[in-house]
């Protein structure tokens, strides 16, 4: 047997772990038992990565796993800052999530471009009516968030000739920096929010961002939901001070039956899925397994997060 | 003042034809005073391109108008057998809508693949509901219709990483022909109809068609409504010969309230509209007005159809 101990959080983890059989010890936990037995674990594998229960159980002094993965791109959820002061590598699921999630920008943004949503309200009318909808060739669109979600939606929209300005934390090759966001987003028909969750980022889209926006600019969050401030968001709809927006994701998920925010005119929402394709488990447990070959044989993992950034350099 | 006389069938013309003031005598007309105001006419104007009164009142031997134009990608509403023998030629719109109808069936296409539909569905039930869906990038599309507006859905749907093949009547560089298409239907996820209607295409997508497309297809037609065999589109999807489809063209236009077509289990409904973007009227006056200057300097036309083929070749 193995001594490699490999904790995975989820009562009901992947079947292709089977794989380690031999190789490592797997034991599945849930939440409750979390704190006890992760000093003792090598490997943890946060296979349920809604749960924050990695960032409230993290250990204090002494024994702590060398490898945590999380099979998501945000890793917000899992990072305490006595984590990120750790020796503990933290991966993610980058490169799984990225085309999925540009189709899934892209199928909102030409949805709205050419009113779907009021098409098919008209259906269930049975109401023809015809309308004029939006060219979508040659509109702006500002995405903020340049790691690979955000180029991948940026080029995404880029060759539907959307003219695409991509934001990042600092300026570089393609991108630009947050400094120039105020400006941008006053030419911007389309925002898209692809963002990593840091102290930074944090409610980054308030009044003043939706403000700078102009009337006809539309609004989409795919990023996490806490980048946003709802109540913002949901005054400059009402206000029309933007004409739509699409949340993917909420400070707060599932959203609840009684949340405001399902009947909000002007916003779509959706329940966390922009990049969940099927196969989707089936691509995050091999992207773990292909990291876990790496661990065995004491080789560079990739997708390695710089805890202090919050996201992978 | 001049001598051109220009017939506009519509009660309202477009205010940019006031540019052909002292060039020549423009008359709007309403069907019923066509057949008479037709053999003095040197131009027609079909402004209302969904009038099937040129086609009606098209003049026996004698004199006839030099030129008639259509607004409109399709000639099929126009053109009579005798209109086709005569030597009066006929121009479309050919180069106004292809972006727009292809920026439309990519929305579709992306709104099927990430089931919006079923999203803003439950959005309506309050009803947070996470599920899977379809990763656009690899699947296969046929698109059958190679005229400009064909071309353009496949580039866009190309650009998506879509494997699109492209169908016309007869094999070309870059077009297969249509001795082709059912062997191509057999393995596509998505099935384009954007053909010109013709004796030839008339019903081409009836039930034979439908059953050799699997049951994962979905069906798009933003061409004419006669090319479908509606009775058996919604047989195959009764019987889930096909997952769904998406008309924007009807045999009769506007659908009537009363129509079983509305609540028609995924079929999606629109109200031929997949090319009127904002401007459009304005996009047309404008081409009329510029293939008028060609007119009356007597230099060659663009957007020629032919009218044995019943397109521009």
């Amino acid at each position: 047997m193995s001594d490699i101990c490999v904790l995975v959080l989820d009562d009901d983890p992947p079947p292709d772990l089977d794989r380690l059989r031999g190789r490592a010890q797997v034991i599945s936990t849930g939440e409750e038992e979390l704190a006890e037995l992760l000093p003792s674990a090598d490997v943890v594998l946060v296979w349920d990565f809604t749960s924050p229960a990695v960032r409230r159980a993290w250990p204090g002094p002494g024994p702590r796993p060398g490898w945590v993965h999380t099979p998501s791109a945000g890793v917000d959820h899992v990072l305490s800052p006595e984590f990120a002061a750790s020796d503990t590598v933290l991966t993610n699921a980058r490169g799984v999530f990225d085309r999925p999630i540009a189709e899934y920008v892209a199928g909102l943004v030409l949805a709205m471009a050419k009113d779907l949503p009021g098409t098919w309200e008209r259906q269930r009318q049975r109401r023809w009516q015809h309308r004029e909808t939006l060219r979508l060739a040659g509109t702006r669109a500002v995405v903020v968030g340049a790691g690979p979600i955000g180029r991948a939606i940026a080029e995404t929209l880029g060759c539907l000739d959307v003219r695409t300005e991509l934001v990042g934390r600092t300026a570089r090759e393609g991108v630009r920096g947050q400094a120039e966001l105020p400006a941008l987003l006053v030419e911007a028909d389309w925002v898209v929010c692809a963002a990593p969750l840091t102290e930074e980022t944090r409610g980054m889209f308030g009044s003043d961002a939706f403000a700078a926006m102009p009337d006809r600019a539309r609004f989409i969050n795919v990023g996490r939901g806490p980048l946003v401030d709802t109540t913002a968001l949901v005054a400059a709809l009402e206000q029309q001070e933007i004409a739509a927006a699409a949340l993917d994701v909420f400070e707060n998920e599932p959203l609840a039956p009684e949340d405001p925010l399902w009947q909000v005119p002007g916003l779509f929402v959706s329940p966390h899925m922009s990049g969940d394709i099927v196969g989707w488990r089936g691509a995050l447990s091999d992207q773990f397994l292909e990291l876990f070959d790496l661990w065995e044989a004491g080789r560079p993992l990739f997708n390695v997060v710089d805890k202090q950034l919050g996201y992978v350099r």
